[in-house]
C-alpha cells in the first residue's frame, strides 16, 4: 500500500495570497503592501505618491484599520479608487480581507494598488496578503534601535522608507548604526530616506515604483 | 437532577493575572503596564521616572520585547532590579510571562513595578497581566488621530502621557482634538503631557504614581 505524504501544502491564507496575486498578475497590477507602526507616515506616502505620479500611473488604495475611516476619506479626496476594511479589532490584515477589496476594484483600471495594511511593526508582517513587494516605513522619532527590536519586518522589506528626515535636527538618530542594523537583517532592501512633510526623497522612490511595474500577464 | 451552570470561569490567562494581583497585593508593590507603539518612549519614560523617584520610591522593571535586551541594559545601567522578556516574535506579554518574571524578581525590596510592553497599539490592550494601572503612551510625531483608530488602547487606559510635547513647534497636531477623542473614548483617563527629552510635564506623572501606592495587604 502506498502512503500518500502531502508536502507544502498552503495555508488557506497563503492559497487565498496565491490566488490574489494570480489576479493581480492577470491585470498587470502590481501591489504593494505598505506596513509600519502607527503614525510613521503609510498614508502620507501614499498621498505624496499620488501626487507624483499623477497623469503618469494609475493608482488605487486600500486601507487597512481597527476602526475609522479617516485614512481612506484623505485618499479619496485625491480622486483615486480607494475601499476601506475596518477590521474591527483584527491587527493586521490578511488575504482574505484583501481578496474582497480586490473584488470591489476597478483593477482594469489600475496600475499600482497600496494596501496601507495596519499600524503594526510586528503582526502585519506575519500574513502574506499577495503583494509583490513589502514597503516599510521607518520613522526618525521613533529611534534607531527599531531594526533589531522588531527584526521579522525589516527582514521582509523590499523597500524601506526612512521618513520624517526633517525631524533629524531635533533628534537623536544614528542613521550609521540603522542602516547597518538593517543591512545585517536584509542586505537586498532599498534605503530611500524621506519626508513626506517637505517632499524630500520622494523622487527616488516614485523612480523605483515605476521600475516596479507590471504588464498584463496573457 | 440539578444542572451546574458554571458562569464567569476565567480564562487560563485572566486566571494567571489574578493570581499575579494577588501575589503584588500581598507584597504591597504597585504594578504599571506600560504600552505603546514602538518608539513613543516607553523606556524613556521609566528612566526619567527612576531618575525622579530615587531614594523615595523602590523600583523595579521588567523588560518586554520581541528581540534584543537593548532596553534592559538602559535600564540596569540605574541599578533597579530588571528582567528582560523576549517573546520570540508574540506581539504582546501575557500573564504567564510576567508571572515568571515576577518569580524572579526581589518583591520584597520593590515597591513600584513597571512592565514595559511590547511596542503594539492594538494586542498589548488585549492581554491582562495583573497590572493595577494601564500606563499609555502617545506621541506627538504619530498624530492626533490615533484614539480614533486604535480605540481599545485608549478606553483600557488609566495614565495617558502625550509624550514628545517639545516637538510640537515642528509638527501638525491638533491637542484639542486628541484629547476630545481620548475623552470620548474614556472620560476617566488622567492626561499627562510630557517630554522624557526635557522633562517637562514629568513631575505631574510623579505626583500621581506616588498617589496609587499601595501597603502590603496582610
Amino acid at each position: 500500500m502506498e502512503i500518500k505524504v502531502l508536502k507544502d501544502i498552503l495555508s488557506a491564507n497563503d492559497q487565498i495570497a496565491q490566488e490574489n496575486r494570480q489576479l493581480l498578475d492577470s491585470k498587470g497590477v502590481l501591489m504593494i503592501n505598505i506596513m509600519s507602526s502607527p503614525g510613521a507616515g503609510k498614508t502620507s506616502l501614499i498621498l505624496q505618491t499620488i501626487a507624483g505620479l499623477r497623469g503618469k500611473t494609475r493608482i488605487g488604495v486600500v486601507e487597512g484599520d481597527v476602526s475609522s475611516s479617516i485614512d481612506a476619506e484623505r485618499v479619496g479626496r485625491e480622486g483615486v479608487p480607494v475601499i476601506q476594511i475596518n477590521t474591527g479589532g483584527e491587527c493586521h490584515l490578511d488575504a482574505n480581507m484583501v481578496r474582497r477589496a480586490l473584488n470591489n476594484l476597478p483593477l482594469d483600471d489600475i496600475d499600482l494598488l497600496f494596501i496601507e495594511n495596519v499600524g503594526n511593526l510586528i503582526c502585519t508582517a506575519e500574513f502574506a496578503i499577495g503583494a509583490h513587494k513589502n514597503a516599510v516605513i521607518g520613522s526618525i522619532p521613533e529611534g534607531d534601535d527599531k531594526p533589531l527590536k522588531y527584526p521579522l519586518m525589516f527582514t521582509i522589506a523590499d523597500a524601506l522608507l526612512l521618513n520624517k528626515i526633517d525631524l533629524l535636527p531635533y533628534l537623536k538618530f544614528d542613521s550609521v548604526a540603522y542602516e547597518k542594523a538593517v543591512k545585517g537583517l536584509n542586505n537586498k532592501v532599498k534605503i530611500f530616506p524621506v519626508s513626506c512633510t517637505t517632499g524630500q526623497g520622494i523622487d527616488q522612490w516614485l523612480k523605483w515604483l515605476r521600475s516596479q511595474l507590471k504588464p498584463p500577464q496573457k
